[in-house]
């Protein structure tokens, strides 16, 4: 086991932090956030005092805003049309319902630094590499949860300098989600991964960006992987164990409730119970991006 | 109690097929449209090919198209693309998550005859009544089950012939999915209803189409209202028996699975369990409609 890898997400998203600062100080000018906040609850509230900072921090001027949950759409909508606001942030979940996915479609996609809404992940999915029609030689920005998650196994040596940066490697993915597990699968099976991806109602395979129906186990799936990423946000979910998964197993978790057993720590050299920081890195980044591509040029 | 009002829903929609059937003979013109279905379940299977002949029986072509789910995506895209189709059907569920809400805001606008598509229900969010930036002078389209709905208590005589149809009458709605009972909250309060709208996180109250928070229970909301509308597809919902409803209260339910217990039959005149021929009419008039204005016209 190699116990002096650093796996703290912080310091593992320093350099992207700083990159963004970089750039930002070298363009200049300050690109403008609205983050949208339609709850009370205090964690949730500290959570988002903390992203502001670190905006802030990079040189991203960024306006927390606490709003009424049924006033959040106008919100949305008075901020896309507001040529001074380059950026939209918002804090889910709010209804916890489809209408959460309503309201992330409804974000300008020049304005979108989660990259969350269809426009974004179609793009992916189609293997459409450009950021629009009439920018062809701009990139697609990513989703920043998934994008963050491939960011951590660039920064702890997991992708290899290669086309095919996890080529030969399984991975297994408990989350199916359209803004985070189905592009994040989509995203590891085109870098070479072979990926059995899990949700509630049972798993698919993604080998090269392409779906396909499996009746692999989870017990099967678990004792296969070399990268195990978890992120189901129910306690409900049977915690992944030492026993189900190889010893050098990079164990990655994004959702909110740890979906490991605590012995997974003893157990595997590679445990990741967090990404947050690198996943505020990717919005930044993702921030400067949109920026650049839409809102400095005519 | 008046026993002699009719409640089949075939029969309430007849008129709106036979209108359907006569513009279709005028127009001279068969619109083509492609049904996706990417199950084997029987019933599925029987309700699919009862559709296709619906349409056909008016004069719409109508190919039923067998399909892996991992390959609908591919056939809505190539659907989309192909100007010799006029609509496009899913059969849903699909894949019962998240991803089938993709799949549904695949379909071109100019195709989507069930309307579920977030171009239609933004429109009907924001009182957005216009078809398209480029057709101002027609009619925006409806989601088909909403309006499958209205159009049913229209037929019963619940809707007066006046501006606001159903004012002064409170409505419970259970189910606030976007497709479905979101778009029906607020198309019942434009029309004058107060519309009491529950998920299983609770109540939302719509009053002339805005939402706002409420408290109200369950028990309280169904004592007052005049009309009742249930789609809960989940034997985990606790059924509405009798007592909990007026003896004068329309009940309406349009989930696959009864969420009225049968005590409801003996104790009020309008209760109509099932709307499936009235929603098929409104796709078939969507049809209708979407081909008039986008594939007729340069």
């Amino acid at each position: 086991m190699n116990r002096t890898r650093d796996l703290n997400p912080a310091r593992l998203s320093a350099a992207y932090v700083n990159e963004v600062r970089q750039q930002l100080t070298q363009l200049g000018q300050k690109p403008r956030i609205v983050g949208l906040i339609a709850t009370q609850d205090e964690p949730s509230l500290a959570y988002a005092r903390a992203t502001q900072h670190k905006f802030e921090d990079v040189g991203i001027e960024y306006e927390l805003r606490h709003v009424k949950r049924l006033e959040l759409e106008q919100h949305i909508n008075e901020a896309n049309n507001n040529t001074s606001i380059h950026g939209i942030f918002i804090y889910f979940p709010v209804f916890n319902s489809q209408q959460d996915d309503y309201l992330r479609n409804q974000v300008d996609y020049t304005k979108d630094i989660e990259a969350g809404s269809r426009y974004w992940t179609r793009k992916l999915y189609a293997n459409d590499r450009s950021a629009a029609a009439d920018r062809p030689d701009d990139k697609a920005v990513l989703p920043c949860t998934p994008l963050a998650i491939v960011k951590l196994l660039t920064e702890i040596g997991v992708y290899r300098d290669e086309l095919k940066p996890i080529a030969g490697m399984k991975v297994s993915i408990f989350n199916r989600s359209e803004v985070i597990g189905r592009p994040l699968a989509v995203m590891l099976s085109n870098d070479g991964g072979h990926v059995y991806s899990f949700d509630e109602f049972g798993p698919l395979e993604f080998i090269n960006a392409i779906a396909s129906e499996t009746d692999i186990t989870r017990r099967e799936a678990l004792a296969q992987s070399d990268i195990v990423i978890t992120g189901v946000p129910s306690p409900a979910f049977p915690k992944i164990s030492a026993s189900e998964v190889r010893e050098n197993t990079v164990c990655i978790n994004f959702s909110s409730v740890p979906n490991f057993e605590d012995d997974i720590n003893t157990h595997t050299d590679t445990y990741i119970p967090r990404i947050g920081p690198m996943t505020v890195a990717m919005c930044m980044r993702n921030t400067l991006r949109l920026y650049t591509i839409f809102h400095t040029r005519p």
